[in-house]
């Protein structure tokens, strides 16, 4: 059965999208530490990172450099964080998080965000990567 | 001033040592989220991982793969995860931890362990390098 992240990126589900590529996808999380957190993840479904060959996988970090330049310009932080953890979709995901404080990089304090302003930071951001 | 990782580099302050290469240096977080905690380092001291170069990120996340490869091995865990936060130490850092939960991954646990438990990590992980 394909991954959520599978049917989000042959857009059997919705997703405020940022960019894609021939390799990867990037759109917002919908349960974010912060406004703007995002995830990159390659359109080839495998579990873990370390197991992506290491072509794909170097793509994927240098589409999640393109992307995380872009939030960096779009939403204003601190910093924007990294992480990938992958315990919950077993689908590689690749999460850049603003960082206002520690706060934003624990996973344990979530933002909501109305459906408009999802659109309206995805459009920002995507902007960028024209 | 050079950074606490600088000085670790040049063997100022003694360290686990993981890895090293021309560009980067690897070694074992003292303040572990998990027993084999790592910490990948490029020489070049640059604050935020999105300001180095595309060659040095890329090489980065190169060296990262082949130290969290062997960690995957050497320590029993569910999979290997990432983060990239930065707020504390201002020279780019890629921590790589050995994920037993989602609890591994928050920062807000820490594992003690003694210098030979240290010792014996580094070794194994080091090893599996060679």
């Amino acid at each position: 059965m394909p991954s959520i992240f599978t049917k989000i990126i042959n857009g059997e589900i919705p997703s405020y999208k940022i960019a894609e590529d021939d390799d990867n996808f990037a759109f917002l999380d919908i349960n974010p530490n912060a406004a703007g957190h995002t995830l990159c993840v390659p359109k080839k479904e495998v579990d873990k990172i370390w197991d992506l060959d290491e072509e794909s996988y170097m793509k994927l970090m240098a589409f999640s450099r393109k992307v995380a330049k872009a939030i960096e310009a779009a939403i204003p932080c601190e910093r924007v964080g990294i992480s990938v953890i992958g315990l919950e979709v077993p689908h590689v995901h690749v999460h850049l998080i603003p960082l206002h404080s520690m706060k934003n990089a624990t996973f344990q304090h979530k933002e909501s965000l109305k459906a408009e302003e999802f659109e309206a930071i995805a459009e920002k951001i995507s902007r960028l990567l024209k």
